[in-house]
């Protein structure tokens, strides 16, 4: 196979997924996996399957390629404010029951007036700031004076909590991220309390979570949908994670392309594999790690010091990337490995979709 | 237009254009801009118009696109090391000019019998290290050694002398791009004479070079062949280097998506944005400075502190990335705006190619 490739091991793929069925079965928790990991039409029809209720996605052409693909229930967990992407929205939830994330009230305005226009209904989570600091509302008296204005607002309905702690998914030590966690969902929980004495229902929905914090809050019995997205693939900052119930399928194949003493040049840099959350790790083919140290990754090489001269010019390597996500839309397609052998490729449908 | 969107000012772009091409009149230097900043083969034939010789590329999957789109010389300027490739390296020889980096003996020999069972000539750089401690050859007795295999051998051609030096590109006085390079230069210089000693031509090519060291190879007299890719488009880091004869061209569009407090977040991230050099530069649409600190970048946000509360919900901003050439690879159309109005639409045609 040409390198670089993305592969995934298809058989740790399956258990993942089954790993998922099983955590979250018997518990109140639904499954609405993020999209933004795969951005593959053909794994998002199997995990809703797979019992997942729908699916999460990032922005406005990630869940115009989910409803193409005939995923019915979607939800683009950011806002939108472009005036004339606020009509694509507003015309999208004609096709799909569709969620959008809101943390301003005239942004809530004026996709009331575009649903009304369209004759849409669009369904809101209002966001709420947990630690991330990103988007969301902090101050509960905000949060609540803006789920009454969609609630009253045409063409909009107010259907629940964003609440996402992608903070907290990368902590390494399950204490950490119990602790964090254990604090957002009693900022939440008052949250909820205070919505239904302001008549909001009681079985309203809350939505967030990673693959880092995905057992905690099966557990908490407070979320009602779970986010994770990575869970699938992993990947090497993941894998320094302790007690995940999931496995690293995910791949980039390379190649040695030279061979200078102990430095050693592989034909895969930042254009072919995420280096944002950190550096991938280096295993042989059979899969035994390399004990190199990764010096360095530019346009099209990732350079290691192989103090052992282990690698040869010309030879195969596996790449754990350091960013499943982001190493992801780099590429057209992935190719599904097992024993050796391709058994299927998947095209990676919303490959480059960030608009 | 739907953001975040690449947008290029077409009247800089062809300044840029027309100030290399000033920069190299009257001299020996030639024009062999590198694609993989671009990867549009719209522009690479428009600097064939203007003067190139041919084009670098950093990848073989660059040159097939390239070779389709009617380049006839075309330089590969990494090693490939990967069978069923090298015999792909040598098809492509029977349809263009092509130049391949060498930097090892067995790599030679695998491309000569490649070459000689398809009937097509390689023609060969032998990479030489100047200090980037990437792939090339270190020592002149063994450089010479695989220059005269490579002379020897059926279906090669030994062409001349890569020697790059991408470390010295963003160093940002041009006495320190210029002690750096002349230093590089008398190493070159005593190769070539070892070289014409050996009965190698005079007239051999020294390619290399980049948007950081024109000027000075430029006035140098030794390379016959300037590698720089960048120059059309700069960056943020490129902009922040002393006495470059280019200006900045290439920016994401992009929309705030959520102000809250001093706390502004843009819909451009990680996935849309380079920032494997740096982060980028804020603008408002009219083009002056956002004074802003640009704390965080994620997958599909950059994250602002807006002390003067500047910035308002949905408004869009230009971004100028930090890295042109692992920017323009996130995307698969760059629009050219001339007073305002799109006026042209490329489509990146390499994008992805990074086998």
């Amino acid at each position: 196979m040409e390198t670089p490739a993305l592969i995934v091991d298809k058989d740790i793929f399956e258990a993942n997924m089954d790993a998922m069925t099983s955590l979250l079965s018997g518990t109140t928790l639904k499954l609405r996996p993020h999209y933004k990991s795969n951005k593959c039409a053909a794994i998002a029809r199997r995990q809703i399957e797979h019992g997942a209720v729908g699916i999460t996605c990032a922005k406005l052409s990630e869940a115009l390629d989910l409803c193409d693909a005939g995923i019915e229930n979607i939800l683009i967990a950011n806002q939108i404010t472009d005036g004339e992407k606020i009509f694509r929205v507003a015309l999208l939830a004609k096709k799909c029951h569709l969620i959008i994330c809101v943390d301003d009230k005239d942004n809530a305005r004026a996709l009331s007036a575009a649903a009304v226009s369209c004759g849409s209904t669009v369904y809101c989570y209002v966001e709420y700031e947990i630690g991330m600091r990103r988007c969301g509302i902090e101050d509960d008296e905000e949060y609540i004076e803006t789920a009454e204005l969609i609630r009253e607002l045409p063409g909009l309905k107010y259907a629940g909590i964003q609440a996402y702690a992608g903070h907290v998914s990368h902590m390494v030590t399950e204490e950490e991220r119990r602790e964090h966690t254990e604090k957002e969902q009693q900022k939440i929980r008052a949250l909820k309390e205070k919505l239904i004495e302001h008549g909001f229902p009681k079985d309203l929905d809350i939505s967030g979570g990673s693959t880092g914090t995905a057992v905690i809050k099966a557990a908490g019995g407070l979320y009602t949908e779970l986010q994770a997205g990575s869970y699938l693939f992993l990947d090497s900052t993941y894998g320094g994670l302790q007690n995940l119930p999931f496995k690293n399928s995910l791949y980039v194949l390379s190649t040695v392309v030279s061979v200078r003493g102990n430095r050693v040049m592989l034909d895969a840099g930042v254009k072919s594999i995420g280096v944002d959350q950190g550096m991938p790790a280096v295993l042989k083919l059979e899969g035994t790690p390399v004990r190199c140290s990764l010096v360095d990754a530019n346009e099209e090489h990732v350079k290691l010091f192989d103090p052992d001269t282990e690698l040869k010019n010309g030879e195969k390597v596996l790449l754990i990337p350091g960013h499943c996500c982001s190493t992801v839309n780099l590429y057209d397609k992935m190719y599904f490995v097992r024993g050796g052998k391709v058994v299927d490729r998947l095209e990676i449908t919303a490959r480059g979709c960030s608009r």
